[in-house]
């Protein structure tokens, strides 16, 4: 093992790639330094995208990334003590603050470009989780975009102004994705996909000699689409990084990619996903069907079954699950797991069907929702067949 | 849809394979009658195993396997409010049992064959269950068999005597697994296999023509150990039942095997298993290694997070995963699907330690604790090789 020197305060302003060097800026000495690398790993990350709008640099407007992002929230709340918050935004940091700020007893207003929350869901399963926002007293604002904030003379909003009207507010979350952080790798001359993050390979290389990147700031291949896409979620980045770094210390692993699987709590709501939704799964060609079933997170009589909403995405020809996604209040963002399994091997929903799953009346029926609903879906493919 | 007619309080006593039809007792008339039929399903299903030994036909010793046994039980706790019962069998129905009796406040004694519960595990999965059943202050007296029930004049049990002491009692739970009801099939000629329960297909048929079978009467195959044997649990008879039902009407579905995948709850205990143990796979002749790691069910942080136990088993040269046990409070009984697909889909450790998993801290850490483990098998693959 080798000594480790980690820089704190300090921050990488350069990649000079020919002479294999950084510029460092020392910020507590505002000295500047170039450091040489034999090898070079950019996991500079992501920050929160913000609307450029009058008022939205405001003090009161948060964005929620990191753990300071957090603790300047909770800080703010403990302070000014807001009695009404709007996030705008209806992605799942969004929809996961619905539920801190509420317990908070703070009232709260989400305002959402789309006609439902989660937008890139099925509609079934957005429909599900509007239900749990109006079950705990959220105010969903849909169809609508922020247009200015109206800030006081203390420099706090005091009210959003979006395309359908002015609500006023105390604080706001601004919860509209992220932007990779890429512009000092783009300057030295590494090159960027469709999607505005680092190009990256199997083995977490970029195109330049002796760089790797991981996380939030790079590409990700999807194995169902079979593309390079954007997906910047916690444990991608922490597979990624553990790979790069074996390879940038002269290892030889590879990460294969993901299917695209995520889950979040909203409320009681536990709401999971894996693969490609209907639209996607059109866009990339595929000729689907797909097949949604209701059914109980274990046996009816245990006490604390639950209902969930399974929806499953398949080619309609070969019966092969392109995606899934589940909803409900007991059991759901495990249950996921084995699709994804099913994804990385193009298990058809005729095979998955016929998987062994372990029952006991705790914990499923003896048929488990998942099965249930890919033996319809099998029903469905035999009678266009 | 053709009208089905169900004979209740009716009894097959033979069934004669040549002239296709059944011998019928009528048990509210006492006459006897031949039916015919075009396709035959035998789902005679099990019973209890019970022990032949002096005493044993006492009216407070039971047995456990449909609804009936379960009120049995109950009316006789209710009735007679035995201080101790004496449950013989480490199985999981005995486990399960001792939840429900120290439940209703009965002191319990689990006797056991081998040294440790649920027998079949691995030891470290037995310990873990073992320590949950001593925490809820059952009895657990290992390495004994009962040898003699000592009754009283009521024809009552009142001291179970074993190989290694006497202990008193108030009743007694047998539960030392089932025997497959195969006897008036057998005289009909239906083949059985080593086993003893009835041999079958993958289409459910039996040696003979249009005669079906299905349940805990008959064998399964082990899609890991590429062999047939028997597994008596809910969901596998539930699955042959539904290929024996359409295949009889016509119908060409299949039903593969299974991987061995059940679960349990021991008082608060999820266990959880899939596929082969180390045991088992030596005898089918695999050269294994196992891995066994303790990891959190979620992020640390997160209220309910609880310590679980994984092991997994693979063969040494090829990495395949040949089986997997889990032990732990939350989140353990919907976590062993995957691996489930994994052992369908032949996948190595390697290949799961790299599988897309929903990651959310209420359900779990970046890296689920089934791929920290399957990571750490990884590592001692390439050590070896």
């Amino acid at each position: 093992m080798q000594d480790i020197d980690v820089l704190t305060e300090n921050r990488v302003t350069k990649i000079d790639p020919k002479e294999k060097r950084i510029e460092v800026v020392d910020l507590s000495k505002s000295e500047t330094q170039w450091f040489p690398y034999d090898k070079l790993i950019i996991a500079t990350g992501a920050r929160s995208r913000r609307l450029n709008l009058p008022g939205s640099n405001a003090k009161n407007i948060f964005t929620l990334k990191d753990l300071q992002d957090g603790i300047r929230i909770r800080e703010y709340v403990d302070e000014n003590k807001p009695k009404q918050v709007a996030i705008i935004g209806g992605g799942f940091i969004g929809l996961e603050m619905c539920e801190a700020f509420k317990t908070r007893g703070i009232e709260t207003f989400l305002f959402c470009r789309r006609d439902l929350p989660a937008g890139n869901l099925e509609r079934e399963i957005s429909e599900r989780i509007l239900k749990e926002l109006q079950e705990n007293s959220v105010h969903f604002l849909p169809n609508q975009e922020p247009i200015a904030f109206h800030v006081n003379s203390e420099g706090e909003v005091t009210s959003v102004e979006t395309t359908k009207g002015e609500y006023p507010t105390d604080m706001v979350l601004m919860a509209i994705g992220v932007i990779p952080n890429v512009e000092i790798a783009r300057e030295a001359g590494v090159e960027l996909g469709k999607t505005g993050a680092m190009k990256t390979d199997f083995v977490q290389r970029t195109n330049l000699n002796d760089i790797y990147t991981a996380g939030d700031c790079c590409e990700v291949f999807n194995q169902v689409s079979q593309d390079w896409v954007y997906t910047p979620l916690g444990d991608i980045a922490n597979k990624q990084g553990r790979v790069a770094g074996e390879n940038a210390a002269g290892g030889r692993v590879s990460f294969p990619g993901v299917v695209g699987s995520a889950a979040f709590k909203v409320f009681e709501l536990e709401v999971a996903f894996t693969g490609l939704g209907i639209q996607a799964a059109r866009q990339y060609g595929w000729d689907i069907d797909s097949q949604i079933i209701e059914a109980e997170s274990k046996v009816g009589y245990m006490p604390g079954s639950k209902r969930m909403l399974i929806k499953l995405t398949f080619d309609r020809r070969s019966g092969r699950l392109l995606g899934a996604q589940m909803a409900g209040e007991e059991g759901v963002a495990r249950r996921i797991n084995s699709l994804a399994v099913a994804l990385h091997q193009k298990m058809t929903i005729n095979e998955i069907s016929k998987l062994d799953f372990a029952y006991a009346p705790p914990f499923s029926a003896p048929l488990d929702p998942i099965l249930i609903a890919a033996e319809q879906a099998t029903k469905k493919i035999r009678r266009s067949s």
